[in-house]
């Protein structure tokens, strides 16, 4: 059955960051204004939603759909909470998607909001691990940092990887994030800075983690046919959006530092978008962990198992390099707020792809894809989109 | 854009009630093993699957998907959870319906699961009140009870229906229940004993609640396509399901004993499925309290709104009469596992509609609706099924 073409026709993103006074209700409103606004649709056009809110019982709310949909002012649409742990802005997308390229909406809404500060740091880390497999997992102590920490440990002992590799993905991020007025931290670091912060667990360190993060995003999808009907130029088309499952448990997993979940979802995605690997401009990926940005720039298949790497240390992977990753600061310096992230990704590449991302700009982009990881990788969403004038 | 014939061809549950040392991840993949074994299919026949495990985090999980395809032994099939409260199970449902539908799966499956009774009553009665407006409703201290109670005092003051009505409901549901292997209550209650039992909060008393339940159910839901291939004798085609919003909070609503959304989702339902209300042989509701059943009776369109209540009184609502509701023992006896529940209803029909629900049965069933309310309304699906031959 043929999906129709579909795209993103406008997009919003608050400032991510530790709020003081925002909660993630109000947040989500924002986000999904700002890509009201955006489009320049009234919000009377939507006809359906797909919402993400990770934390949302840290702030005492677990039916986030009505709570969006009536403060935007369309109480009879519903919107539905999707949750794959980081991953679920990314499931949210796609749902609008195929939503609408199914023909059961002509307008969509993806909005995802976190309050992840609403709760003190540990307590945000315990909630995290609900997201691993907690009966062999978070339930013996194993936390999302030991576990990246075990692939990091296999991928530097079987490739050779030198330590200062990813100290170099973590200054890449952040001097992308200087560029970034929605990212967290606007914050010059050095290879020195990085490998000298605290272990958290070895051998990842402070400056490998992506940090605690307050943020909400929102896009709107729509049909060809509403783009026509409205005459609307600035779209970006979703080529394709795939999502793929591993298993709960990292230990489970043939080889540590390989995301099958992410290999069986972009092999499938770039099949049917009819793409090579070399046709992608940039790519926002799920960076959680330094150590997950090489991983997934291999995954993806931009590089071969263990080489990764060596791309990272001769800078390709710089804005200006051979495939930019990461030109928002990804999740370690624009911040990663887990159900709002991959509309955060996605609201990066709306910028990106009109050519209104000012200095982190990737010059030329016409092809994009955004990786998103849920926990080690027990699910993984893959989406490709394209500028069409 | 047409979507092509879907169906359910198998279901399991896994018996309502208190759960002494079953998990809510244990209780998943039973009810997933038993509908695989109903369908007669392969797990790796999965294509694809939808989740709802909304008490999830009383159990510390929440990344629930690849926990039930890991241990349905499916981990690349990616399931991904879905939340609107109440509602949950048909969305999940619906999910897994429009995948098969618009040609994205072949097979999906539909799995809730949920243990309430994981924390004490009053922490149960607090994550539930997250599925309120918690900003005015929850916050406030008005607990679902609270709101519910709001609703059957205006429809007692409005329309003159007696207290009796609503005990004459839970009667007949735990009538109904008695024959209800899967349910959680196989106890005969008479009008007295329901006037008598305690208040909650007025004029609730206990025995117009439904349960804090742990349960959990599965549903396999096939293309055409699919059923030709396999030659599957025992399928009940899903003829349509439509999911609406209405406010988040009960106070912004135009009528308090009209869930809106529940008027849209059933209108819109009856319209697609070219179907007459009283082609409905039997129906399966959202009895969260037995004012919410009267309300769904004149909401779906059964009856005229003010009116259900002497329907009940006639006992048209019984097994033999006019229109069946909840032969199941309904969310009143049956018992409501929140995100189980809509999938619960689901697997009720399954069995009524091949004529294999025994004692409860409703004779001669052809074609049966459910309605699933998600809070006191912020979301409701109405599905509607028929047996194909």
């Amino acid at each position: 059955m043929d999906l129709r073409p579909t795209y993103i026709i406008g997009a919003g993103i608050v400032k991510y960051g530790k709020w003081k006074n925002m909660t993630s209700r109000e947040a989500a409103l924002l986000a999904g204004k700002l890509a009201i606004e955006s489009a320049e649709i009234s919000p009377r056009d939507i006809e359906i939603g797909f919402v993400t809110n990770v934390f949302g019982f840290a702030e005492n709310q677990a039916h986030f759909g009505p709570v969006v949909a009536t403060g935007l002012g369309i109480k009879d649409v519903s919107m539905t909470t999707v949750e794959n742990a980081c991953a679920s802005g990314s499931v949210a997308i796609r749902e609008a998607y195929l939503s609408v390229a199914a023909g059961q909406a002509d307008v969509a809404i993806a909005v995802g909001a976190e309050r992840m500060n609403a709760v003190d740091t540990i307590t945000a880390n315990t909630y995290m691990s609900y997201g691993s497999d907690f009966v062999v997992e978070g339930g013996s102590g194993a936390t999302f940092i030991g576990l990246y920490a075990s692939m990091m440990t296999r991928y530097m002992h079987e490739y050779g990887a030198p330590r200062e590799v990813f100290a170099k993905v973590a200054v890449k991020n952040h001097n992308n994030a200087l560029h970034n007025p929605a990212a967290m931290f606007h914050k010059k670091i050095t290879v020195e800075d990085a490998l000298k912060s605290p272990v958290i667990a070895w051998p990842i360190r402070l400056f490998d983690c992506s940090p605690i993060t307050d943020g909400a995003a929102a896009v709107i999808v729509a049909s060809d046919d509403f783009i026509k009907k409205e005459g609307i130029d600035e779209k970006i088309r979703i080529l394709v959006s795939v999502k793929a499952g591993g298993t709960s448990a990292l230990q489970d997993r043939e080889h540590l530092p390989t995301i099958r979940a992410a290999r069986i979802a972009a092999d499938k995605a770039f099949k049917i978008a009819h793409l090579e690997r070399k046709d992608i401009d940039f790519a926002e990926v799920h960076d959680c962990f330094t150590i997950a940005e090489i991983v997934a720039m291999e995954d993806i298949g931009f590089y071969k198992k263990g080489e990764g790497w060596k791309a990272v240390m001769e800078g390709e992977t710089e804005i200006g390099g051979k495939i930019p990753i990461n030109p928002s600061g990804g999740l370690k310096a624009k911040g990663h707020p887990v159900g709002a992230t991959g509309i955060g990704m996605a609201e990066e590449v709306f910028e990106q792809l009109l050519g209104e991302a000012g200095k982190r700009q990737v010059e030329g982009a016409e092809i994009a894809l955004t990786h998103n990881v849920g926990a080690t990788g027990g699910t993984v969403v893959v989406n490709i989109y394209k500028r069409e004038r």
